[in-house]
């Protein structure tokens, strides 16, 4: 696995849906983060020590980790510096970006002098299986979405260590560069060849026979016309029990496209049961995440009332308010 | 390009479904085509001369077409070893299966030992885009289907023939291995990563102003829960003006799933347009193309005439009746 501690990389980056990985580990394994990197004209941060690349060295980084997102996954020049400059000084290096590490000759040269390891966790698993539909045992739970990066990983992790605190067997399933730095394992999904995109679902969430329950990061959404392709394999191969639908109130439009709006809620929540319907046909609805990091609290609990009332739902930011009413009706899915 | 002519492989396949690329060069590319490999255990033929790999090479056969597919797509030791005879006899090696003959050591060895070549036809070009959803100009049509293996590619290429032979300007843009064989050109979307399914599409079919029509290959259907993510972020990319429903009436089941019966056609329509509607509003059906290869000439005249009726849409086997009655319903899209 990817030695740590972690030194978090934000680079320039001034957009903050484009630093969630960096985020996400810094949220979720803060104990194996000693600082984040960030140039002068950054103007986020995840709340860590700023630290060059010798002071983290210092602080006993072992691993760079490029934890930044844009559309198309480049490494640009910049990230390239940055990473031969980490190399130098003895960091390995860990990206989740669609363009490898090891197809930039630069950084395999320099890793290679430097006797470091760069770790592309985007390269999914050899040998994944084509879908085939069947039942299996076991209750899954998908999050989906009415758009990308919404919160569904965040409500997929809170779900499952929900679950986990109450004594019953869960398991979070990662199926991003994120949630794989998180867990340790999981599938990149939207890196998976497009033929096995239901298959390898099937192949990280296999039959159990525990009790238990597996929580499935969801990926995409069913309305964004970039991604609705992974979104849909997505569902047919969780055959999800359960669904939580994720949403960003007030977003001004979907991730990237400034065409395209944001479906309604109730729109987006019948076109992911009737998807899902195809490999379970008796996956239900059990709640509704609101990412209502800003909005002001009283909105907030005001704007997750009334969606509750609506959708005859429990509707929480699982972040601020926690998902206990969501893992209640969770619950009720036991036969 | 590949160079012809073709010698088309059967081996030991027995599953018409299975030899669809051979078949499709058969058909579409007769002339470059000078016989058939088949074991003595085929119980299929082209129609095509059966030759030993020394007759083809004496024929003046270029290439051998691996033109079989299986689930999966792998190369078996059985396809290993005659295509180590072809290209011990001379011939370059076409593959259209998912595990790459480039992947395969001795293949690599033989090939540069006598100077021929493989060709991976699965190979997806290199930085394709990630979809946008912007509208662009021009007017295209999407196959879809009720399964996999129903007729989406002769139907796409008798509609392109038919405008061409009316003069209209009119592109096939090929989405599988069998269709870029036939075309020369396209992508191979089952192969392409799961980000990039829409935008190899808008790739593959760019905007166009001459008043023509892009014809684009279907690929899987939103009913089988192995590939429905392929169809959906091909509906996405297409952003189709026209949807041709295409179907085989009395398959048992879906295509390599006996636990899924098939979608009725009222569903199947209707998922495919509301999935359309996303990148284009404006989307309708135009046409229903049944396969009626299995069934009696005046049973499909019938069930081609009810079907019409039932959805006050024109319906033919393209094979054996001709699209021209699609053809008619097509350039009503012309605004």
């Amino acid at each position: 696995m990817i030695p740590s501690p972690y030194f978090l990389y934000l680079g320039h980056s001034n957009d903050e849906i484009g630093i969630k990985t960096s985020r996400g580990l810094a949220v979720f394994r803060r104990e194996d983060c000693v600082g984040e990197f960030r140039h002068d004209g950054c103007g986020l941060t995840l709340g860590l020590p700023r630290l060059t690349i010798e002071q983290a060295v210092a602080a006993g980084a072992k691993t760079l980790v490029l934890g930044i997102a844009n559309a198309g996954g480049k490494l640009g020049e910049d990230l390239v510096q940055d990473a031969l400059a980490a190399i130098e000084a003895g960091l390995n290096i860990a990206s989740g970006l669609h363009q490898r590490l090891r197809d930039e000759p630069r950084l395999v040269a320099a890793a290679q002098a430097k006797g470091v390891s760069l770790f592309d966790v985007r390269d999914p698993a050899h040998d994944l299986p084509v879908g085939n539909g069947e039942r299996r045992a076991g209750k899954r739970l998908l999050t989906v979405g009415t758009d990308c990066s919404v919160g569904k990983m965040y409500t997929t992790l809170h779900l499952a260590r929900a679950l986990q605190a109450r004594g019953i067997p869960a398991d979070f399933r990662a199926t991003g560069q994120t949630g794989i730095l998180i867990a340790g394992a999981g599938v990149p999904l939207d890196a998976v060849v497009a033929d096995f995109i239901s298959g390898a679902i099937e192949y990280i969430s296999p039959a159990r026979n525990d009790g238990g329950w597996d929580l499935i990061e969801g990926q995409g959404s069913l309305f964004h016309p970039s991604f609705a392709g992974v979104s849909t394999g997505l569902l047919h191969g969780a055959q999800p029990d359960a669904l939580v639908l994720c949403h960003e109130p007030n977003r001004p439009h979907m991730r990237g496209l400034p065409h395209y709006q944001l479906p309604r809620l109730a729109d987006c929540l019948e076109a992911n049961l009737r998807t899902a319907r195809l490999t379970n046909p008796d996956v239900k609805a059990v709640g509704i995440a609101l990412n209502t990091s800003k909005m002001m609290p009283e909105a907030a609990a005001q704007l997750c009332a009334e969606t509750s009332d609506a959708f005859g739902l429990p509707c929480v930011d699982p972040v601020t308010m926690g998902v206990e009413p969501i893992i209640e009706r969770i619950l009720t899915c036991e036969a």
